[in-house]
């Protein structure tokens, strides 16, 4: 019978799984403990033999490492369809999918409503000053240090979302019903965005800038995004705006929105991602005036589940119908 | 000329003030260090004498105390209004007021926003287990100790307002656009409450508790409120449900919270407010999860600044039109 492949757990959909491939697909764990024995155990003999397909969790890459140009090209010839578990798909070597005929799904819509309520948490505890208050009741210091000047109602105030797709859009949502006016820059309009999502071009980018209150960052990783947000865009936004990021660490330059920390031209930063995870810049220990979260964003058992329902359905998709819904925008010219 | 008095300091709206009262009325500051020198200085000779309205802040509690029933007595006579900067007056005796014809108004609109935003903060943070997370990050843990099986998106869940006023409402609303459903009790059906908001009248008061992921309480302290949200009360929400409060923290039996805290009855709890502020029960700092703020929930200079100015015009209106338009409900007979 055709073969698939879990790599990396399930946690909430075992049973969902079991009906899922139940008579369409022999599901084999990936249980290899190093990347040696993964590459191994692909070959013909080995336990992996002849999989068509993969459900992937980054849980993995702590024992077999990223899917890489090496895992791609040992995946190639019997792997079609990699249906990772993940809005963001950058530990996947896309390029090399692509040059090897194999599509890669991701879970696009199923993180976007626990992802957009970590960015209006974030959102929140910065303009309040609410991570330095929680700090402060326990530590016996109540409201010292904390100055209402420095704290802003959300209402009224605009909001920057750099990149309105299912996450950016579902956050203009929650932060519409303060109301908040909503501004946005994506290289095109949002073909779903709603008319009172104000859209800025590449050429208006400086003015949108400097209009916002806070800029949420929700593009993905890739080559032409890191550092997308770097010294030049902080700049342009006005003194005391906030930066929230729950995309990816590498999308801002750290140094630079440390820098504009440092110097007061940023008031108040909300990080759920950083550049190198789990690693946290102590630096930003200092500043009375950040929140910070350990990569959060879709951490609800709620969120899981459907990401897992979501990846397996895509995978499932694959062998029924030939391909699954969520083919991410660098390989759909392959369908 | 009439005199007013500003018992408490102005932060935001000197000019305000100065603009309003210019032509209409002397302004005198409080500035006595004590009690005593307060008294004295209400009686013939004393620099307070014939004041006839007072914008009343807590912060003067610090220096005169609360306005009992021995203040309330010291004023009447000359001061016949009390335009209390706060939507909750529990610092002043109302029944003293209505015995010496003194009527006390509030600021209720101006702080709904800013403490309904306080009430959302908290129950993000308690569904998503935040508190924690933050203090993971500061103490290089990273996720460690967090379960995304403990932790749920907020959208979908039932939120249950005891108590729904301004701040109830504004809070109901921004907890729409998840969408949560919403319940409620009053004591009488809140006229302006939006059509999906499920009222629960007292006889069907188990059935809503019993229905609710999160309970926010938002009922003023009075006597007929103090423990409202006692041990029984705390029993027939489900297990782990959530408790948020953001009114005050006598209205929680405090040692049956933390009861249903150590057997996991409740799942999380997010509280600003606590019984003898600014003291906060140290027991409180052992729960992994519980968000813990100073009493933020104004803390805004946007909100500041209205309801000072929202709290002179009740004073002004008092001196040029009879009376202000925020007269708390015990004193609406004096009218």
């Amino acid at each position: 019978m055709t073969r698939v492949m879990i790599c990396g757990d399930l946690v909430w959909a075992h049973q969902e799984c079991k009906d899922m491939f139940n008579g369409i697909a022999d599901v084999v764990a990936m249980d290899s403990p190093d990347r040696a024995h993964f590459l191994a155990n692909l070959k013909p003999g080995g336990k992996y033999e002849g999989i068509v397909g993969i459900y992937r969790h980054n849980v993995s890459a702590d024992f077999i490492g990223i899917f890489d140009r090496e895992i791609i090209g040992a995946l190639a010839g019997s792997v079609k369809w990699i249906a990772h578990n993940g809005a963001g798909y950058d530990q996947i070597d896309v390029q090399a999918c692509k040059e090897k005929g194999i599509i890669v799904s991701n879970t696009p819509g199923a993180v976007d409503d626990a992802t957009a309520t970590t960015a209006l948490y974030l959102m929140i505890s910065a303009f309040r000053q609410y991570s330095l208050a929680e700090r402060n009741v326990r530590t016996n210091k109540w409201k010292s240090g904390l100055h209402s000047g420095k704290a802003h109602d959300l209402t009224g105030k605009t909001l920057a979302i750099l990149g309105l797709g299912g996450i950016g859009l579902r956050l203009a949502e929650l932060a519409r019903a303060f109301p908040m006016r909503i501004v946005y820059h994506n290289r095109h309009p949002a073909p779903n965005a709603p008319e009172w999502a104000e859209y800025y071009p590449t050429e208006k980018l400086d003015e949108m800038l400097a209009s916002a209150d806070v800029l949420s960052v929700h593009v993905p990783l890739r080559k032409e995004t890191e550092h997308l947000v770097d010294e030049t865009m902080i700049r342009k936004l006005k003194k005391g705006a906030i930066i929230v990021n729950t995309a990816r660490g590498k999308v801002i330059d750290e140094e630079a929105m440390i820098r504009a920390l440092q110097d007061g031209h940023l008031g108040a930063i909300g990080l759920d991602v950083y550049p190198n995870e789990p690693e946290v810049n102590p630096r930003f220990f200092d500043f009375p005036n950040a929140t910070l979260l350990p990569h959060m964003g879709t951490e609800t058992c709620d969120s899981q589940k459907k990401m897992e329902i979501r990846a397996l359905t895509n995978l499932k998709d694959f062998l029924q119908k030939g391909a699954g819904t969520d083919v991410v925008p660098e390989l759909k010219g392959l369908l």
